[in-house]
């Protein structure tokens, strides 16, 4: 780092708020353990699970954080967002809490199970076609008719700082147990969960080494932390890590993530698919496969790990039954 | 309660003791809450999830704590154990780490997964038919021709104190929650759990109510409870749930459990089904049949719950990707 961590965009003092915003509302995931997980890669592992989040994923966090920072005022309007999936769920979750509506611009090739438990919470779901029409220019649309509050998925400090909880929580379990993270790995879309989470950790552990986990479709995080600058993704890939789909880091998320990141790492779809079929048969957990893609970087061998203190972040759960079923059955 | 509870068979220093042996190797599980539960049943819900326990199940305790226990002298004849498998796993991976031979007596209608993780831990595997062998005859020969300490899979002391630590962090993080719990409900094949939990459970809050669950072709805790005296389960039937098929208490065990319970409840398959795919679909987590009994129950509604303090045990996670198919897909 060659300036201060101060002057980026998030500050730990912004987590430590959202964290006390968020408190008596979101859950607060535990850190586990597994001796079949640490034997296998043959380090010290540590997984937060935000599958175990309200609405099935970490997005609830940055989504109440930024939901409630809106002036009283201002709710009537309610929110609109775009997203396919889980920040959907997210918002919809924040506002209901917060007796606000919510609008959700969702792909129409969204899961099923993304799409109606959305619904569930009592937003109302605009569907688009992802390869035909611009999301953000549709919500904007929405936003403007209705005088209604966009909540962006990941580019905006109170959303990063309300994802840096989750980086809070990992440090102060880790601080209760005595142990030092060598490494962190977070899956990252548009970033804002590594940004947040990189904000957290080193805060606390200043010498960790905080990566970005992605499909290998969808590379953008780690080859613009090479470059230095944002770019895009390889190729127009498909990846079975519907989650995990933006073309290029966020602008706040990448001022953060390219200061403090030490790099990042990606997964095949194949190797997602074993992640899942390893987390339902030992670790017992649901992931949804771009929750799952940093744990398939380090069971693939991608993350050198000989004898570190690892913490990987399954960030979320929401998958189809029939989706899990293919996964689960051929790895 | 006639008597005090200091001249039962397990004391809650016993559960003390158990804690202290199994720390250095039994996974710490955490209590987990899920606002979508709470709000289906409409009470606060705390779930045990022993699927992330060593192993996949709490069995892991138990058999720990007995192993521990058989002096140095008598380890190289190994150990040897019948089970449907989640006690064949807890055995074998205790006995890995203590440098023990284990041989298990299964029945050859077990989960596969059960089987091939049970030899995963290097034990020897030996089947039986369920309807035409006794294999506890088989075990007590194996045991008579090797030297073996025979392991009972729940009708013993040092496991049912075992067991118990599931009961004992349950009690340690509700204080530390500040919450008091009204009802502890716990899957029940043999007893040995609900046994140990109830101990380390009533040790800490005498008032709350602590209840067996169990399918209901297999209700022998119910009916025992109700009768006052051990009581054969109602017909020759088949559950889903393999691991909880004992046909009658045990005799240490009920002696425990016919002192300290209020009750057992019963669940159909449809509806340990419904909890299982609740369970992957609301709560992220893998839970066998069997462990899904108590959650199964209180999602019929067959626990009445209204605005109390509820704790599930959730008790293991062993299950076949086709059986976990099967009930995701149809619930």
């Amino acid at each position: 780092m060659t300036k201060p961590a101060s002057i980026l965009p998030v500050s730990s003092a912004d987590v430590d708020a959202a964290a006390r915003v968020l408190a008596p509302f979101a859950v607060r995931t535990p850190l586990l353990s597994s001796p079949a997980l640490d034997r296998r890669v043959g380090s010290r592992v540590f997984l937060k699970p935000e599958m175990l989040q309200r609405t099935g994923s970490f997005k609830f966090r940055g989504a109440f954080n930024k939901l409630s920072s809106i002036p009283e005022a201002d709710r009537g309007g309610g929110v609109v967002a775009f997203s396919s999936g889980n920040h959907a769920q997210g918002v919809a979750a924040a506002a209901q809490i917060l007796n606000m509506q919510a609008t959700i611009v969702m792909p129409a090739d969204a899961p099923l199970s993304k799409r109606e438990r959305t619904k569930a919470y009592g937003a109302e779901v605009v569907l688009y076609d992802r390869d035909r029409e611009d999301r953000e220019a549709i919500a904007r649309d929405i936003a403007a008719k209705r005088g209604a509050t966009l909540v962006p998925p990941y580019d905006d400090p109170l959303v990063i700082a309300g994802q840096g909880t989750v980086g809070r929580e990992i440090a102060e379990d880790m601080a209760a147990l005595g142990v030092s993270p060598d490494i962190v790995v977070a899956p990252a879309s548009g970033g804002g969960l590594v940004a947040g989470v990189a904000t957290a950790i080193k805060a606390r552990f200043s010498k960790a080494m905080v990566m970005s986990a992605e499909p290998e479709a969808f590379d953008d995080h780690a080859r613009s932390l090479r470059a230095g600058k944002r770019e895009n993704h390889r190729a127009e890939g498909r990846t079975i890590c519907d989650a995990l789909m933006a073309s290029i880091p966020g602008e706040i998320t990448f001022a953060i993530n390219s200061r403090l990141l030490a790099g990042g790492v990606v997964a095949s779809d194949a190797e997602v698919g074993t992640a899942v079929g390893f987390a339902f048969r030992e670790l017992k957990l649901v992931a949804e496969p771009g929750g799952a893609v940093g744990l398939a970087a380090l069971l693939a061998g991608h993350i050198v790990t000989d004898n570190k203190n690892v913490v990987v972040v399954l960030s979320g759960g929401n998958t189809d039954a029939e989706m899990f079923t293919r996964l689960i059955s051929s790895s």
